[in-house]
C-alpha cells in the first residue's frame, strides 16, 4: 500500500500517518519527492482494506498494491485449476459445451431438448428451475417440480445438469438436483448466497455481474473459496455498456485476462451477452479462440414458444451447425471440442 | 407494442406474425410503409413480455409501447406518494434526512453518532448490521446484536432506524428492529429478497443498483407493491461509469425523472455515490435542488477509525454545517429540512 | 510514480528498472515488501509519462502519483480564475447564463430569440452557425451567413455571443464574429483545434467529451493554456453511460470536483445532458446548487418548428419562469444570478 | 417513424401530430389501443429525423424506425464491399494484417521495423506522423519528416502505408504519401476531417470513438461515403467501459453486428483496446474467429523504448510467432492469412 501526501502536507501530518501505519502494523517507508511526500507500507497487516488512511489530514490518496483476492489469485496456485462434474473436466483440453433451455417449462419440452443437445455434443444440460425475472409478472420457473425434470433428464440422458440458485434456503435442495450450481450475474455480490453454495462443496458456475469489475468478480469468487470450496468455475456473460444494438457487450478480453489472474477456469456465454441467436456462433468461436474453456449456449426446440429468452435461443439444427464450426477453432488453439450428430444433415428438427 | 417487420419480408410472414399476435389476444393492425411493413399490435393481454415474436421469420426487432411496470406508474397514480415512518412523511414538503454510520461498530459508537445525528437534526438513524462486504475478510457486521444496538439507540433518542437486510431468511428477524428495511444496490433485483420484504408490509428503502436503468429499478419496487406494500421510498446512489475520480456517479437527472415517471418517493445518497465526504455537501444541496425528498448521510464520529467507508463519513460537525447549508435550497424549491443545534459553533466535537 | 514489481521478479529485474529510471532522471527509492520491490521514482523528469517502464521484465504495472496536468491546477493557481467576457465574470459571485437556439436557422428566428433571452436575463446569446450533425444529410448550419447574424444580433441587443468552431480553418473567422469559441464534445480531444483557438488568446468555452475521464477534460484544457490563453470556461454537459431514459447523464459531482482540481470555471448544459426541455429546470437548480458558475440553456420561440434540438429546447416563457427559479437556489449558495423580464407574467409568449 | 402518444391526449392533440406528420409529407396511420393512441407515420419525407415532433403536445415519444444510414447499408448493397490498396483486398478471403510502430520516431527505427514486419508477413505498414496525444507535453509525431519516411519504407519494402490524419488542412499534404488515410477514435465525429478525406477519394481507415454506438459509427462513414467515396475500412479499437483492468474493452459483438448492417470490411486493433501487448495475441484469434477482415497491430523493435504506446506493442518476434498461430483461426472460419518468416525461429530479434 502505498500513501500519496498532498503537496502542501506538514510534517506533523506525514508522522501522523506513518503513527497510524505502525498501529496497523505496517513498516512505513517514507519517499521524499521533490513536489511531496509518498509513504510504502511494507508488511503483512491484518487489516484489509484499511480505509481510515484517507481521511488523517494531509493525505491525498491512498494506492493498494497488493490484489484483495488471495486464494483465487494465480499468484497462490500457478497452475490453472480443473474442475470435475463427474468425469467431465472444465479447464482442461477439452471445451465443454453446456446448453438447453432458458427455463424448464414442462417434461415433454425439457426431454425434447435435453436429447437434441446430447445428440450434437453437449455435456451438460442448462435450464432454469427458478427464473430471475426482470417483471413479477413474467414466468418465475416451476421451481422443485422443474428440478425434478430435470434429474429425470439426467437420468435419461446421462448428460450433467447445471442449474441457478436464487435464495440461500434453496441452496440445500437445488443442491440435491444438480451437477453444478450456477449464481446468475444478479447475484454475484449476493454474499449470503456465495458463502452457502461454497459450503455445499459442489461446483459452481458464477456468473460475472452486468456492471461488476474482474476485481470483484474474482472477489465474489474468493468467498466461495474461503469456504473451502475450490469447485468454481468463472463464467463471461457481458457487461453493461452504452451500446444499445446488442443487449450487453461481451468482454472477450475478460477471457485471457481473467485466466491472468486467477488459475480458475473461465467460460462464456454468448447468447445472453449478444441477446440474439444471430451472434451465437461468432462469439461462440471467438471466445474459444481467446481461450474460453468452456461454453454456455441456449437452445430451445421452439424459439418462438419459448416462455423466456426466445430471441437468444438456439434452434437445435444451428447448435448443432455451431458445434461443427467450433471443432477447427478449438484445434487452432491446440483444445478440442465434443461433436456428436450433425443434426442439421438429418433435417431432423 | 409495436413488431417492425424486415424490408424483405414476405407476405405470408406478415400474416404468420398476425396470426401469432390474434392468438396472444390482441388485435394487430398493419401499417404498409414504403419501405417494409410495421404491425401494431392493440389490447391488453395477459402475456407480459411477449418474447417469441422477435424469432418469427421476417421480423426485424419488436417495439415496446407500454411501461412494464404497473403499480409503481404515475399513470395509475397521480399524486406523488407518502411514506410514513411513524409521524415522519418522506414524500411531503418537509425533507427528511436520515444519517448515521456505514455499520454498527459498538454500542458506544452507535449511542455517540446517533446523539450527534439527532442533535443536529437528523429524524432516521441509519447503520448496518449486516454489511455486504467485496471481501470475504472485511468485517461483516455485528448481525443480531448490531440490531439490538439499534433498538436501543431508537429508545434512547427516539430517531426511528433504516438497516439493511441481505438474506430473504432474516427479514423477519430485521423487520422486528428496524423501521425501514433497506435493500442495498447489490440486491437490487434480489427478487426472494424483494417479495419477502414485500411481504412485511413494512416502509422499505430500495437502493437503485449500480447498473440498473429506470426502468429496471421501477420493476424491481414493482415487485414489493406486487405483494400488496406501497411503502417503498426508492434511492438513487450513483451508477457506474467509466470516470474513475468519483467511486461512482451521482445520476441527478435521475430524481426528477425517476418522481416523473413514478409516484414512489426518491432520496439521494450523496455520500456512496462520491465515495467522498468532500463531494458530499454540494451533492446533498444538489439533490435538493433537483427534488429529492431525502437524504441518506454517513455520519461518524471518527472517521479514520471507521471499520467500513470513513473516506465518505462526514465528521459530525460537518453534518450539522451540511444540515445548516441546506436550509435555503429546500426554501428555494419551497421545502424544508429540519436542523437541529449548530454541532460546529458549540465546538463539540 | 512508482514502479510495482511482480512478486517473482529477480534482483537483476529490480536492478535494471532502477538503472532505466536513473537514466530517465529519477532517483530510484526501492522498497522491499514482504511480498514484492516496489520502487519510488523521486525527481521532476522532463519525459512525461514515461511509458517504457512497463515493458521491463520483472514490471507488473506503474502507478503515476503527480496529475498530468500543470497550467490548469490548483496546484499551480490556488485562487478560482475568473474569465471575463467584456465585462461579464465567469467565475465570480454572478451566475451567468447563456441562451438562444441550437442553431442560427434565419435573422428573424435569432433576433426573436435573442430579443427575449436578454429580456429575461440571460448575458450571452448562444447560437451554432457551424453545426456538427451526426447525419451528413442533417441542417449543417448557415456558417459564414450565421456568424453574420449572430454579430448583428450582439449589435440590437448588446448581448455577448458564444459559437461553435469545428475545423481549425474556420478559427479566425469565428473569432471575429464572436466573443466566446466554443469547442463542441466531439472535438475535446481535437488537438490541432485546441491549439489553433489557444493562439486566439479569446474566451474559450470547452465542452467535455461524451466519454472523457475528468483528467481528460482538464488535459484538453491544458492544450489551450500551452499557447498561453488562460481564459477556459469547462462546460459539463452529460457523459455517456448505459441509461437510455436521458440522452446522457449530467456528471453533477464533476462540478465540484472539477473545481477542487482546477482553478478555471465551470459551467453546465442542461439540455444536452438530458435531451429534454422537462429536466432543465431541475437539473439547472442542481447545477448551481452544487457550484456552477453559470448556465448554456437552449431556447427556442418555436421548439416545434426548430431545426436541430426542439425537444430539449425551452419555450421563452419556461425559460423566463426558470430563471426565476434560479435566484433563490443561487443566493442559498451565496450567489446570485440575473433575471430580467418575467415573460410568463406578461404572457408574451 | 411511430409517435406514441400520451394516454392523456386528447384527440385535438392527435390531430394536431397527423396535420404536423402530413404537412412533413408521410401518411399519418392511427391506431387507437386500449390505453393511447399510436400514429404510424408512412412515406419517404426528404426531412431526416424530424425532431419537432417530440414537443407537440400531447406527444410521449418518437420511435424512429428506419436506420439513418443509407449508403453504408446492407439494404443498399447486400453483398460485402472489398477496398483495395493497391492488389491488396480488404474484405476478400484473405486476412490483411497492417502493423508497425504506434509513431515514426526515426527513419532507422521506421526501416528497421518495416523490414521486421514485412518478413512476419505483415502487407500494410502502420506509423503516426501526426499523433493525437492527451497531453500537450507528449511527443506529437516528426509531421512532413515522419510521412517522409513512411513514404521510403514503402519504396524499401513495397509495404502499403497507412497512417493517420489530424486536421482537414493536412489531408492533402498525408494523401500525397499514405496508401490509406486514417481517421483516429477521437475524430470520428470530426465531420470537417470526414468530409475531407471522403473527397480524396482514396481509401480510408475509420476508427470507432471510444463512445461511439454502431449507428454513430456507421453515420460517420456515411459521411465519407456521401462523398462518393466507396473506399472505407471500419476499425473496431475498443469502447469505454467501467472496466479498469485492460484500457479499454474491446466490443468483440460489434464487428459480426458491424457486418450485419452494413457491407464495409471491418478490421480490429487488440492493442489500442486491451492497452498490453499480452493480450494483442488472445484478442486478434477472437476477432478473426469473430469475422473480422483484418487486423492492426502495434510493432516495435525495442518497446522499452518507443516514444508511445510501448506497453501495447509487440516485439517482433511475438508479432512473428502471432500471424503463425492466427493461420489455423483464419482457416477454421474459411479464411486464410499471410505468414511469412518466423522470426522467433531465427532468433533473429
Amino acid at each position: 500500500m502505498i500513501v500519496v501526501m498532498q503537496t502542501a502536507a506538514e510534517k506533523e501530518q506525514v508522522e501522523g500517518v506513518e503513527t497510524k501505519l505502525a498501529g496497523m502494523g505496517f513498516a512505513p517507508h517514507r519517499i521524499q519527492g521533490t513536489g511531496r511526500v509518498v509513504i510504502g507500507a511494507v508488511g503483512e497487516s491484518k487489516i484489509v482494506f484499511p480505509t481510515g488512511l484517507e481521511v488523517l489530514p494531509g493525505v491525498e490518496k491512498v494506492v493498494p498494491i497488493s490484489a484483495p483476492y488471495k486464494l483465487v489469485s494465480r499468484e497462490v496456485k500457478e497452475n490453472g485449476s480443473i474442475v470435475k462434474i463427474g468425469d467431465i473436466r472444465i479447464g482442461g483440453d477439452e471445451i465443454v459445451v453446456m446448453a438447453g433451455p432458458c427455463a424448464v417449462e414442462s417434461e415433454e419440452q425439457l426431454m425434447t431438448i435435453a436429447g437434441l443437445v446430447k445428440a450434437a455434443g453437449a455435456q451438460v444440460l442448462r435450464g432454469g428451475a427458478y427464473k430471475p425475472r426482470s417483471s413479477p409478472y413474467s414466468f418465475q420457473g416451476l421451481e422443485l417440480d422443474g428440478l425434478k425434470m430435470l434429474n429425470r433428464a439426467r437420468e435419461e440422458t446421462g448428460l450433467k445438469i447445471v442449474t441457478e440458485v436464487l435464495n440461500p434456503q434453496e441452496v440445500e435442495l437445488v443442491a440435491d438436483y444438480t451437477d453444478v450450481i450456477q449464481i446468475g450475474a444478479r447475484n454475484m455480490q449476493n454474499f449470503s448466497l456465495l458463502r452457502e453454495v461454497g459450503r455445499t462443496g459442489m461446483p459452481v458456475m458464477l456468473k460475472r455481474g452486468l456492471a461488476a469489475t474482474l476485481e470483484e468478480w474474482l472477489m465474489a469468487a474468493e468467498y466461495i473459496l474461503a469456504e473451502d470450496n475450490f469447485q468454481v468455475i468463472l463464467c463471461e456473460r457481458g457487461i453493461r455498456t452504452f451500446e444499445t444494438s446488442t443487449r450487453s457487450t461481451l468482454d472477450i478480453s475478460a477471457i485471457p485476462q481473467a485466466k491472468s489472474m486467477t488459475h480458475l477456469p473461465v467460460i462464456a456465454d454468448p447468447c445472453h451477452s449478444s441477446g440474439t441467436w444471430r451472434l451465437a456462433s461468432p462469439l461462440s468461436r471467438a471466445a474459444i479462440a481467446a481461450g474460453a474453456d468452456g461454453l454456455l449456449i441456449e437452445v430451445h426446440h421452439q424459439p418462438s414458444e419459448a416462455l423466456c429468452d426466445g430471441p437468444q435461443s438456439l434452434a437445435p439444427e444451428k447448435f448443432s451447425r455451431l458445434l461443427f464450426s467450433l471443432q477447427p477453432v478449438a484445434e487452432a488453439v491446440g483444445r478440442r471440442v465434443c461433436t456428436g450428430e450433425d443434426l442439421s444433415m438429418t433435417g431432423g428438427v
